[in-house]
């Protein structure tokens, strides 16, 4: 029965999502929904991400968390739009959520929509937002069984930033395997190295994603 | 209507819960519910912990994942009972599966059962097992927002685990803060900084949980 209701649940936040994707299309509108671990460094790699892109995308945030607003009040210093979204309690963003907050985003002026789930290797993976690209962001300190412990992520995902290699040398990490267990979970996804902390592969990161906000919008 | 499911599904939970909870009385058991994030270290810290323990305290542990037996196999090593439970996609252990588990165990020789839940810091919190407390293991390199970010963790657990204490020098972390964040949260928390890959710290917490146990066996 749990699993029925699961279903409903889950068929029904499909129909908002196909909603949202149709509003994100009409509005020539690029959505990323980045997510992974609390602390795997989501909000620091966004920050760095758009003073990068600020001069070159017009973007906006929206930020999913389940009580505060401190990762909204981080984006917001560097002057983009930003929508918080509380879930009280909940591990995820759904698309329902996602639809309240895209009322308070002028969408007609933005070329990149940001979505920022709850920090959570499971729950998130299995909501559908309306998002164009999946992208998983794993820090290194997280140990390198990550991908084959939660291989849902890493399967939907177009990209895997891996986060704080400034710390790589502190830690029993292998990246080999770390890198051949994402590609045999999912061979064609890009995978970033990168340090949000020093700012190290993100600009590699950042032109890839401007790539594919041109590619949409032609 | 998704409220009144979880509500259901939370009660039945509970039952199951008392259910164990008479089980480990009527058998001594003391019994831990560990979580936190995906690469906090929980396993690690475990692993660490079981090596000093396992001459003074009959140690079992189940290992929660949500497809693999990794966890398993690592504690497996250390010579202790270990019994897997796969969720097969769930994002938290339940006091069902919990109660499978245990007709494998032997229990009337077991002084303290450990139980590793699946790496989150949202979902498990919310489903009793029947423990007799929880910790909760945070890992610096996550930084120091995780407690008022993820409060019931931090509220409901008797001590929390700082791990990889040994890369403090490495990262931004205001310990004097986190602590404090805790402490605000959950005043009669004890709260053990270590690193689980040195080893350091570690002996302090498993006096600690000794104590604990033989506080509950008389």
């Amino acid at each position: 029965m749990e699993i029925q209701v699961n279903e409903g649940i889950l068929n029904l936040n499909e129909r908002v999502a196909l909603e949202n994707k149709r509003l994100f299309g009409e509005n020539g509108l690029f959505v990323i929904n980045i997510m992974g671990s609390p602390g795997a460094g989501k909000t620091t790699v966004l920050e760095k991400t758009i003073d990068i892109l600020v001069n070159s995308v017009r973007l906006a945030v929206i930020e999913g968390d389940i009580y505060t607003s401190k990762d909204a009040r981080r984006i917001e210093k560097h002057g983009v739009p930003v929508k918080q979204i509380n879930t009280g309690g909940a591990c995820h963003l759904d698309a329902k959520m996602v639809s309240g907050a895209l009322g308070e985003i002028d969408l007609r002026h933005v070329d990149l929509l940001i979505i920022e789930n709850v920090g959570n290797l499971v729950c998130p993976v299995e909501f559908n937002l309306g998002e164009d690209i999946k992208i998983a962001v794993l820090s290194i300190t997280e140990g390198d069984d990550k991908p084959l412990k939660y291989p849902l992520l890493f399967r939907e995902s177009a990209a895997v930033i891996l986060n704080k290699m400034d710390l790589i040398d502190f830690t029993d990490i292998d990246m080999d395997s770390l890198r051949s267990d994402i590609k045999k979970i999912n061979p064609g996804v890009e995978i970033f190295e990168v340090s949000a902390r020093t700012g190290k592969g993100l600009d590699e990161w950042a032109r890839w994603l401007i790539k594919k906000v041109r590619e949409k919008n032609g």
